[in-house]
């Protein structure tokens, strides 16, 4: 066991060849939404395996009943900690297709940001992750236990890994639960996030007519699914921005005073949120600051509605049918399952009458959690990101999900540790999703520094 | 001028070569509203054009600027009057395409049935008219003089005739305008259609974020143009089904003593009414009945919504924009350009905070009217209907729109009669649209016998 080496000196020299395996990752098609992709997840998966034996790990491919999962382990000095490492190589969708400047798989190095879907979330920084252990472990400078899970259905609700999480409990023990799948403060100073919400689904169904009816003929006779799904979407809100679903808010946990504090000391730029997201901060319950909003609230979204026609012109119908896709992120403590059915059974009694309503599809992801900011693994984590960067580490809640985070720590035993480097920039979901050089540093040297620590 | 022979027999004898007319008229793709299709249109109107001519009329092609008219004359006895004939060539958009059993645009005879988009609206009928007229010519029965005008915009607004109404006032003057776009009674009965409702049209588009954000990172802070949309529809209505915009009920004309008369004679069969839509009548304002809303009120339809992702699984994202295609029908008494501005203003007013409302198209196509039930030429053409079925002839509202005929109406100087033999059978205006023989039949003894009593 040597000290560790510079980590900066570590990624200069070996910058090319991490870029190489870095793209190859991103060419593989991993969209783990679509049943279509199945086989290119696969492929990446073996890929992937392949990977990371060659860094002296001891690697398999983990089937799960749906899309498999990597699992590799390196046993560490006796006594040491053992970190499991999470993240995920399945990537969302990549429509609308026109709006991508390059091919959303074919990996372009544009003005020092690597520009493709899977970039930042989250092949991008699993890539620097890994990177740094088979750096440390070519150096002789990594003594933990290390343990990794590269998972397959993160963006699907991790329904292989959720379903496998007892079977693979001795598999998963370990004292530290390494994520990078998080993002930076909202300044671009490295960030420990000690917060998640959770996340449910559903897909809502209205059918009506028989045919798409004519619009005189029936209009002001016969129910528009297209209205119909309208007041029914509108409902899940009141006009002052909370959620009108009953009973949704119960268990939602308050701030402690310590989170209050920490939550009170941030500053939110609205110019910089308008001129990044393109919107004011004006959603949700205004009660609360956007912080609070996205750290305790939760929150219902329309990710699609679709009804009728679109085309150029006029077509003077009622149209047949309508459909609705939500999302809900829930706050620490609210019951994922209980707001599933509190969401179904409003939409049930709220269907407009003379329509027919199905869910056809909905779904537990998995529940929030907020973490405590004064654990010895969080200063610990905090020390590291404060080295990296020229600016202090903040410490966050994020107002997005990873669902199999809460599961993995329960089955694990490990404290959640989550940091990584996305940034707004870098558009993830979205068309043009991309990841810097400089963020692909920080978080290979973000993790050289802290499993050199263990 | 001899005296006109049984129509029956005339149709009877005929029946093979009007098929091959009807069929040649079908197979011309005439979707006035798509762009796409504008040349197949002026193909249309020259086929039209020849086919009228050798029927001794003097027919021509009328430039509009858009869509070309075709018109055509033939000369009458001394004193005898003018009937200007109304019909057009323009067909529905066909989509959803998968959903018709036989090509929209391959006419297929099944079941005493055609099939094919326009075999109903308004190929079918218009060419039933022709073929009486070209009968009566070639028996020397006509002594009336014809003004045909068909043209090919009416699906999208009539805007080529409506520019050119006073331009071609000569040529459109006359003492009858009769029009056979119209249907039946819902319960079978040839009908004389006394009302029509008035439309116009808005597109509205909500821009939100610069791109698709993610839903757990702005969810309940970034405002969703999905459910901005949603509310602004769902706002077009208040809880009682009442258009919630304001002023728009202004002007609307209370039916007369004789109207409530006939409209509370009308028998609405609302189990046959939920067998052919597949929806109970219950939109609109409940207050009045399902024959007295479509006759005497007006309504708002949501003719597509369009938002996001529609695909499988989730798309976890806040879409950045949404679209809402609407159309409202108008009571005699609105003023249409009044409505619109009305319509535009709530919109406007009610447009969600932190998105970027634009009405993309918008339009007036023409304001709705109800004729007098008791005048001679509406006596005489029930007369006509009495005679051409077994069951009793009716006097029905329609709610959709002619928008168009209440100009024509004014620069001809005619009153307008309006008859025609559409079903809802027919399916206008979706897949599988069709026109029984029997129809056809009706709508050719129809104008036969009218214009020989003229």
């Amino acid at each position: 066991m040597k000290p560790a080496p510079d980590p900066g000196l570590l990624f200069e020299r070996n910058l090319s060849a991490f870029m190489e395996d870095w793209f190859a990752f991103l060419r593989f098609p991993s969209v783990g939404t679509d049943p279509a992709h199945a086989a290119d997840c696969r492929s990446c998966a073996d890929w992937l395996c392949g990977r990371i034996s060659k860094s002296g790990f001891d690697a398999r491919v983990l089937e799960t009943g749906s899309i498999p999962a990597v699992y590799a382990e390196r046993r560490g000095g006796i006594g040491r900690p053992t970190v499991l490492f999470y993240g995920h190589y399945d990537v969302q969708p990549v429509d609308p297709v026109p709006e991508w400047k390059s091919p959303p798989f074919e990996p372009e190095l544009r003005g020092g940001r690597v520009y493709a879907r899977g970039a930042s979330d989250n092949k991008g920084q699993v890539m620097s992750a890994l990177k740094a252990m088979e750096q440390l472990v070519r150096v002789d400078a990594l003594d933990a236990t290390v343990r990794i899970l590269i998972e397959g259905e993160e963006e699907s609700g991790s329904g292989g890994v959720a379903r496998n999480l007892e079977a693979w409990s001795d598999l998963l023990k370990a004292d530290v639960l390494m994520v990078c799948d998080t993002g930076m403060a909202p300044g671009g100073a490295p960030a420990l996030t000690i917060g998640l919400r959770g996340l449910i689904h559903a897909t809502v169904e209205l059918g009506g007519p028989s045919r798409d009816l004519h619009s005189g003929v029936h209009g002001g006779v016969a129910p528009n699914p297209a209205a119909g799904i309208a007041r029914l979407v509108a409902g899940l809100h009141d006009s002052s921005g909370r959620i009108a679903v009953d009973g949704f808010y119960e268990g939602v946990e308050p701030p402690t005073p310590r989170e209050r504090e920490l939550a009170g000391l941030k500053a939110f730029d609205e110019r910089a949120y308008r001129s990044d997201a393109g919107v004011p901060p004006v959603a949700g319950d205004l009660r609360f600051t956007p912080v609070e909003r996205l750290a305790f609230q939760p929150s219902i979204d329309v990710n699609g509605l679709r009804s009728g026609y679109d085309g150029a012109g006029t077509k003077t119908i009622i149209p047949s049918r309508a459909r609705a896709k939500l999302t809900c992120r829930l706050a620490a403590g609210q019951d994922p399952g209980r707001c599933l059915a509190l969401l179904k059974s409003h939409l049930e009694s709220h269907a407009p009458p003379g329509l027919d309503l199905r869910i056809t599809e909905s779904g537990v992801a998995g529940p929030g959690f907020r973490l405590d900011p004064d654990s010895a693994t969080a200063r610990k984590a905090m020390a590291v990101l404060d080295a990296i960067s020229d600016r202090p580490a903040e410490m966050i809640w994020e107002g997005a999900s990873i669902p199999i985070v809460s599961g993995l720590a329960r089955i694990s035993g490990a404290e959640p540790l989550l940091a990584g480097f996305a940034s707004p920039e870098d558009s993830i979901h979205a068309p043009n999703e991309s990841f810097s050089l400089g963020q692909f540093r920080m978080g290979f040297e973000y993790a050289a520094r802290l499993l050199a620590s263990f």
